[in-house]
């Protein structure tokens, strides 16, 4: 898709497919189901739904996609980071904190509190994250500056990978009893 | 700003400013005021409210940006195209006819009615508009492939450039009478 | 083709046949022709002989594309804009009229007479054209910085799409009534 | 410097001073040390010496980098990441488990045990590790495909910020109590 | 320049100066003397008139160049390559035999006789050249993927680097005796 | 591979094979053998193992790759460049005197004698060459950015392609007879 990448019905772009312009049509360029909340029922009380390539296959090659963010009360939409995309964030519904954490060696956390309205950059692959501050839902919308961002949740990539990383690595890299990180593993 | 653009207090890059990141404060990622409805009381009936690095600067390098777009009941965001950068827009509010046309030779009109909930792709410098399709207010989310994607509006740039192209070249271009010329210029 | 899309001979690259750089032929790279005047006979009164991977497949991946244009007198290349490239454009004959016109909100038309020998720069995504200002043919040859630049030609895309904008949705951005939409859209 | 940003003395480029080229020295090109173990007298038992633009300004604009890293017997390079580099690292000394976990949804650890003259790929922004895997000391050396690669420290990033991020974002993410999330930032 | 790289006035991208787009004129996208033959009384017999960034400001950041090139009767351009850039030319007058070679380890040389209205395109990076194959002049216009593309004519870089290359490496590379390398040395 | 080329088995980008990431193995980011000294039996007496895309599958859209350089006493690693990179090389054994060329019109030669632990930086697209400045073998670690850099050997390239370039243009590029030509071809 993409005019950048045209005429052949074979070829693939990127590792998806890519359609003929002369046969593309709107519904390639169309994706429905952003104004429906996600389900929040899981231990971190958030939920993304991604309009990436995957979703909507006309992305590709356009470098953009979006997200819609449901967050239940308190809930987190845990520390995570876009390997191959930044990201622009605008409250909906609710208020949020916002931070993400500068890289080695500063480890600067920029935090803001977010009402309605309000929008916040998380700078590509830097860890970030939200919380809804208050007792009813919250809702963003976060546009992202690639169709193919890729979503690395920090806990569940480093306590809950298949297989697990050896737990002599995580005590060291966390600086705790192996039986912390054991603790840690269980949850993923 | 970004991190790709690290360290010394004085830097540009794009022709913005870069700011030492141990300076930076969460202000610099930090945009307000895209919950308030835009102006539409203007011909066209519809108002963009942009949130690019002439409004945030820290998305400077990022490849991000985004928009809010009011319209009116059956207000047009008409026809434009941005220089640098793809969208996708989803719909907070009403009903949009949303359509791109495609280059050259084919020139093919691709449209859908989207509704609350719906997105729609408009690939890299194609021409593009959205039409309210209802006796509502209709608003969007548009996120952008560029922090400075640019805005080049078809009717404002043909025909109310400053100063103005020459008749003759419009006469011919849109095989038209010059006085048909000069009343299409004589609206900008 | 092009060196960095190496060595499988099934292999695509943006849409177009990769061949293996073992096979390739000095054909592949070749392209004959641009010493033929195009046929200016048409409406506008210009002709664009393009060189881009469409016709030289030895062009994918390398991000160049040429072309030669023909003027009849008085002739126009009537405003166009490039979704994929900027161009730098100079006079083989004649004298032509060239312009751009920067994007919103200042919409700057910035011309110039170009007389033989003369060069012009359109930049990445602006809408531009060239006159010719004289009673003689003109002839020029342009440069493109991307192999599959894309053309979009304003009066074509806008009035001239297949199937039509909705006349509601150009009535109200060109500030016209709907008759003079129709007299512009019968003409394409 | 770099020969794609050219002449003038007081130029920046991505941050950086970038020298006129008549005035480039080979000492802006060179770097000393390499052959220096890193002191690796810290919790991790790792040492990293980086060359990047930050050591050799030559490199600026390159998109290459280099480090050197060290391990003591069972040392670990602890869970971390480059936001804007792929990594490809060889063993000089010693035997490494090397490994790396791919992005949502699935967190595959691929690792592999790694010996003298053997190499491994790190992709673009996924989160990677090595640990020595012997009674004696380990050195590699890795190259980055950016001048200024940045490196994000899971552990430290996450649990020890400066400021902290909330406990109860992390007691969230990590679904674990506040007092292990505690312990975890009283080591950073 | 570049509508990319937008609106401060002291701005520098890529080591060139970068006009607020508010002041920018048409000369500053404007060059003259593509028409003006250059002067080949030289020993290759060749000359190579460049509009890059530095005789063109307004190029910056627009990925494209141009040149002339003219030949005296059986002139040679003589074995060179942009760093940073492909080319395609096209000759206006005369014949040319044009030829790149493909790099390490089949090192193929691709040649095609061109006359008036060919093209002929040379990949990012190789080696490539040009000779006049006639008794007249010749006369050819290329386009190059950068505004500074840069250019390393192999003879000058390899015998004429100032200082020199040592002989002894030299006449390892080419398998000859230190006195012809001298001999070479000696022409540049 | 490369996470930002996913998800279909039979995809290839950039010509080479692209595995869905679901399938891909340790090995798949694997290579073995560096620690090997290459063999400098030949006339220049330096020896270059690659491991590049071609080596090493998994560095595909990884835009880095490594090497390693064998030397002879006072062997010679002869003027060559990369077409599609840059190149930062660390000496881990013995001295090497390493240098490239500026591009035209200065030439200017950068050469610095190295020792072990020492890093010289060689910028995108000049040529450069290395010489063991010692009695004994020398060895080096290199990285380039891009995982298929491409090598283009002067010598090789301008005295040794298949089929050979003309003697005329050789003889007035290097403004020699034409039989030190012969010499020079007769080489390789």
């Amino acid at each position: 898709m993409g005019e950048g990448a045209e005429p052949r019905a074979a070829a693939r772009v990127n590792g998806f497919a890519c359609k003929n312009p002369m046969l593309v049509q709107a519904n390639d360029f169309f994706f429905s189901g952003l104004n429906i909340a996600g389900n929040t029922s899981n231990p971190v009380g958030s939920k993304v739904t991604p309009v990436t390539v995957a979703q909507l296959p006309g992305l590709n090659t356009l470098g953009i996609a979006m997200a819609r963010v449901d967050y239940e009360p308190w809930g987190v939409n845990p520390p995570h980071l876009h390997p191959r995309a930044s990201e622009i964030l605008t409250v909906l519904e609710g208020s949020l904190l916002a931070g993400f954490v500068t890289s080695n060696p500063e480890n600067r956390l920029i935090t803001k509190v977010l009402h309605k309205g309000d929008a916040f950059v998380f700078p590509m692959g830097l860890v970030h994250f939200q919380r809804n501050m208050g007792y009813g839902k919250a809702v963003a919308i976060a546009a992202l500056s690639s169709q193919n961002p890729g979503v690395i949740t920090i806990a569940n990539t480093v306590f809950g990978s298949n297989p697990s990383i050896a737990v002599e690595v995580l005590a060291k890299a966390f600086q705790v009893d192996k039986n912390i990180v054991d603790q840690l593993q269980s949850k993923f």
